[in-house]
């Protein structure tokens, strides 16, 4: 019986007397113990070695990082901390490590050391578990919409349209940047470029999710969007991936509805799959806050947050109810908050967003109908002229995580609330068709992924969440 | 009971008094018979109107293309072609559809016309079966990797590096083209671009797969990549989705093993799971195929096709022997093919890929231990020196369908690689890095999912499995 992975080992609670393993060494104890992981679970298996048994020269090359085969009896484990272990009857050096300049060393790193060696951090336990848990949540999206009757749906990455006007977008070429081809009016001559015109990386898949859902249904993507904004900070990336879903004859209901349900559902799954990942993520950031002040500390650890959306009804506020309590809350009138909330038509920041989910209502919130002049134009218009069918859904800790609208249907509106941003209608012609041919009231939302790892995982800074991180400066790898 | 979605009704075989269904009218026959299409299923539900009952300026509304909300009586059908149908006790009008400028009329449209309007292109029958078996193939394989331990891991879209050389590569920036800043010796100054340095479109997840795989275990991406080059052919896309898994401590029987299995498990999912799309478009490419003279004519059916991957052990072929059988062929010796094979070293065409699967050995057929010279740097040398651990699996009707290969992991061996084809170390430093630390056999491949797409559905060209299809002057939508 040959088992494959040290998860496969860990799990087994009899004696096997010829097991067979390879992974990367973690670390090597008093000439003895060797912690062995290959990736499969957050858990090293300890492989217990008879030194006089092995020659010297062998088991100096047993060091941290060095990729090892090992073959030898699985047996209860004498030590604490593990119920299995290997006593090693053979011990092969696939790949050596030279100890003096092997850079992930068995010690805590910064995290701004392991982003400058990303291709190796997935080494350290943090994080192989939280890339576990990116690539556990993704399926989770993908079970979730499949057993929905969703259909995945490839938007385009490069786009001839740039009219969601959702940020800068970075421009992609064929065209020879020095020289690039003029017109007789000197500009750049882009109909001589790959795409016979100018071109750029999308922004949102959503518009092209709607022509698809005003056809198959329900749809959703889930790829890459960009943003060329020069945002030093956090919680930015150039380059981050999204989920769209979008639903036809759903509205605004339907759509609150389909998003507590998803979100529930998907956190749901890493909370039953995932459970070693996380309550190593959890100690971790239970570790982390002891270092801060009191004041800055999280109310809740990493499982009570996961267990905070899963376990309660997501409370559906209006904006207007919301401007209302956050102007006469203690924070607002004491001058807490950062940004004073003082009248109606106000944009939210994070802290007013936390203080309603952590503070007045206890829950995850879905704010709904905002002021139409913060919104995209996109968004149904309500009937009073001045608030539009958009909802936010605010968690702990982060704030707005998702953000979705029931769409505007009618042409005549959809025009004007173009015309008024000076969008041409030639731009999007086809959006508009689907307004021509066959249109109805439809619905969907926006989840940046990246928060949701975020948030699942309680990392703090959206670099340490996705493999290779694209920022300001920095397209290494 | 409100039933959701037609297709959720046409699997009903008992009398339902009150059902309430919304969708899109494909045909409205004889004033009374509305065929009804709402995504869910390539088959529409027959909604019986008793035209008396209703007013003729709604029924007048009833064209192709309208959304419309109908309330009735699941009943047993009357007529032929359907087991159920609806009668009629309320019909709404939602959205209108103009029948003189609807581009979508009951008829046969050319695909080049339904590209034009690909944003309504789903409204027909076999573009809704393409995106449906599209979104199920996308989901088999997630779930193929996912039961078999694989992590999913996002791959950079933009990328600093541009050394893999599979091709031209579109450039990413945010400068601005017609005034660039240049350095002092006059080139583009990228040191001030978003990135600080020049950057590309990615043309393979693979390099950054290993980094994953070296740690992890087993990992796989599937995201776009990107090619800027001027074919326009019905094979190439500038934009097109990969899936690349990557396997740490397997070898290059593995790789075949992993590949055949893989390909098995997801295309016995869609002949599980979408029968009647496989169905609907078995027939559309018989038709089609009817047109043809005798010779262009397939051999086999769609689903014969598909059929005889699943049922067939992948036949393994080292490159000599190949060539061996294809020198000596009678196609070869009667010039029947447009390249001949004279020499071994040659690179394999799809004529010749073709007659190894369909006429000599009758199956799929995974040819390995290509020339070095015609194959990527990052393939392990083997010990003859003039070929390389690479594998490509060979389909009927298409010809190569992915590529692999066991990597170099010998650090000595793959810098001497890079050197003979100018790749500056410092390029990859990150990539050298798992071979100096921790270097193990590894390997993966490569599957490029529109071409899988084509494979499943028998459409003939790219630009018809990919929703929006970005080619040399096309970026419409």
């Amino acid at each position: 019986m040959q088992l494959k992975t040290i998860s496969d080992l860990l799990t087994q609670n009899t004696v096997i007397p010829e097991v067979e393993i390879k992974g990367w060494v973690r670390t090597f104890r008093a000439n003895r113990f060797i912690a062995l992981n290959d990736g499969s679970t957050i858990n090293n298996i300890q492989c217990v070695v008879d030194f006089e048994k092995f020659d010297e020269a062998t088991l100096k090359r047993v060091t941290t990082g060095a990729a090892i085969h090992i073959k030898g009896e699985l047996v209860e484990s004498q030590g604490k901390g593990q119920s299995v272990e290997i006593q090693v009857a053979s011990l092969e050096i696939l790949g050596d490590s030279d100890p003096e300049t092997y850079p992930i060393q068995p010690k805590k790193h910064s995290f701004e050391f392991l982003r400058e060696n990303a291709h190796l951090r997935t080494r350290t336990n943090t994080f192989s578990a939280v890339m576990r848990l990116r690539s556990s949540l993704s399926f989770a999206i993908h079970k979730y919409f499949n057993e929905h009757g969703f259909y995945y749906m490839h938007s385009p990455i490069i786009t001839g349209s740039d009219a969601e006007g959702a940020g800068e977008m970075f421009k992609v070429s064929s065209l020879d940047p020095k020289n690039p081809p003029l017109t007789e009016e000197g500009k750049v001559d882009y109909t001589k470029d790959f795409f016979g015109k100018e071109t750029n990386l999308t922004v949102s898949g959503q518009l092209e999710a709607e022509t698809y859902a005003m056809s198959l249904g329900k749809v959703y993507t889930f790829g890459p969007t960009f943003r060329a904004e020069n945002s030093n900070t956090s919680r930015h990336l150039a380059e981050f991936w999204m989920i769209e879903p979008e639903v036809a004859f759903m509205d605004l209901a339907g759509n609150m509805d389909l998003a507590e349900d998803f979100m529930k559902s998907v956190i749901k799954y890493i909370l039953e799959h995932n459970r070693e990942d996380l309550e190593f993520l959890d100690q971790r950031l239970q570790e982390e806050d002891k270092k801060k002040p009191q004041a800055e500390r999280s109310d809740m650890s990493l499982i009570e947050k996961l267990n905070f959306v899963t376990d309660n009804h997501f409370k559906r506020v209006s904006y207007t109810e919301a401007i209302d309590i956050l102007r006469n809350c203690k924070p607002n009138k004491k001058k807490k908050f950062k940004y004073l909330i003082n009248e109606w038509g106000t944009d939210l920041q994070s802290e007013h967003e936390r203080y309603l989910v952590e503070k007045h209502f206890k829950c995850p919130v879905i704010l709904f109908d905002y002021p139409a002049n913060i919104k995209a134009f996109y968004m149904r218009l309500n009937d009073d002229g001045k608030t539009v069918r958009a909802m936010d859904i605010l968690f702990p800790g982060i704030g707005e995580i998702v953000g979705g609208a029931q769409r505007e249907e009618r042409l005549d509106i959809l025009k004007e609330k173009m015309a008024a941003i000076d969008i041409p209608e030639e731009e999007l012609w086809w959006y508009l068709d689907l307004r021509k041919f066959g249109t109805a009231v439809h619905s969907g939302f926006g989840l940046g992924f990246e928060r949701l790892v975020m948030f699942a995982t309680g990392m703090s800074n959206i670099r340490d969440v996705i493999p290779f991180p694209r920022t300001p400066q920095n397209a290494e790898f």
